[in-house]
């Protein structure tokens, strides 16, 4: 999927929502914990639920290899079925990857070819080449962490850089930008930071923009909406655990249909003020 | 298994060598990719040539996961039959993770507590809270990248910070080293750029590095060891593919054990040289 079509999919759905299946075993509602595959009859239920208010789907790998080979194939059958459901819903696999190149080529080979993924979230850290593997692939993409949600994003992403003052995450997206398109790059900006997204807006205008950390984190989608937004919508905002886990009964797909359908509601509103729809 | 142990075994082995298990399904001798397990079978065979040599195993996840659930187990078995064998090998998954608090934790939790790893390697972009679930648990560690081998390296690790003209991984360092103690905290410094590494240990003195790129990547045992051995050794040096892949024969384990000798051999002096031994 390249970004024009990612932007139909968010005029046509009203919503650039994309929902966190962090669907972690021990928080599954009980009854569903003896199933055969407990993870993927969630993530079905909550897809089947879910599936025409959302443009994306995130799976973070750490919540499945907690499993082990049980939850590798709850992974791979979650993203199965989305396919099946809907051949034109974006799925990110949040696996944070980082490494040389032909390692990096294997996780790019089994993320993207083997098991279908349309984007990887990769970490910075090891620089152009442990990137470029995730870019050589026609319509897939790679995310990059710039500026992420939780605290330690302080550590080292926020510090100065010795160039003009810039911060680390800066010189992240500056150098970053170059190593692929608005197609085939997107980058991560945490909602608990949006003074950060102004600062982001200014090197990248136009890529497309990964937002966790609206919901259980404590970010706000009126603020990342305002300063995150572009001329294509160029957002994408994911919650997790605030729709997936929103009730732990036999209604939850239920409910976190209502819970992804007042994000919509949401997200419509403000895609019409900023005449997008 | 803490520093002392691991030095322990380092004077008893004459050796401060790991190898990297990166099992390539596509490299693995013809004869062995029809087997049910052909990465556990290749790994049992090079274990079984190599552990009297060796005092760590590196098995990096992205070599695994490409062949899905298939992959995973092999690992799993992999671990198991390390520690079948030998109790006192430590064992590392290059894994290079880097997650917020509740994801990191269930990464922990997959390798260190349900396979039996002792250490995994860790992405430090995310800062703090992306490395305190490793440092939780006695006798495990977190290894973070510093510099690492490729070329990459010098896109953000090798930048200049605004504080003092430091580069970026001499400030992950300075900061790493106050989340943990030199019993639970690592250090990857690539073989690559040996002249990082006399910076590196004005940072971090006493902790144990893990160098990878000596071999396949072209970096030297020796210069290496000049720069990178302490008092207690201080020093792991990580090869991979010259002693995995030396043969793809049926003599491959044979050669794997031939090269890794010479690789011991060579260490044994070294340690001699330092007054270790």
């Amino acid at each position: 999927m390249n970004s024009d079509q990612l932007f139909k999919q968010i005029r046509s759905k009203k919503s650039f929502l994309c929902i966190g299946l962090d669907s972690e075993f021990e928080k599954l509602p009980r009854f569903l914990q003896s199933n055969d595959q407990p993870q993927f009859d969630f993530n079905q239920a909550i897809i089947l639920a879910t599936h025409q208010l959302a443009v994306a789907y995130k799976l973070n790998t750490a919540f499945y290899e907690a499993r082990g080979t049980a939850g590798w194939k709850d992974m791979e059958d979650t993203v199965k079925f989305i396919r099946s459901l809907n051949k034109d819903i974006f799925i990110i696999v949040d696996a944070k990857r980082c490494d040389i190149g032909n390692s990096a080529e294997m996780y790019a080979r089994t993320f993207l070819d083997n098991i279908g993924f349309d984007a990887v979230t990769v970490s910075p850290y090891m620089g152009s080449d442990s990137v470029q593997p995730f870019l050589k692939r026609p319509d897939k993409w790679a995310v990059i962490l710039a500026v992420t949600s939780n605290k330690g994003a302080d550590d080292f992403q926020l510090k100065k850089m010795h160039a003009r003052d810039e911060l680390l995450f800066e010189t992240v997206i500056k150098t970053g930008i170059s190593w692929g398109t608005r197609d085939n790059i997107m980058f991560v900006a945490g909602a608990t930071r949006p003074e950060m997204l102004v600062r982001l807006r200014k090197f990248a205008p136009n890529h497309f923009l990964l937002i966790p950390g609206v919901g259980a984190q404590g970010g706000s989608l009126e603020e990342v909406s305002q300063y995150g937004i572009n001329a294509r919508c160029g957002t994408i905002v994911n919650v997790s655990r605030s729709v997936i886990f929103a009730d732990n009964t036999e209604k939850f797909a239920e409910t976190a249909h209502l819970k992804a359908s007042e994000l919509q509601e949401e997200m419509a509103l403000i895609l019409k003020d900023h005449k997008l729809i």
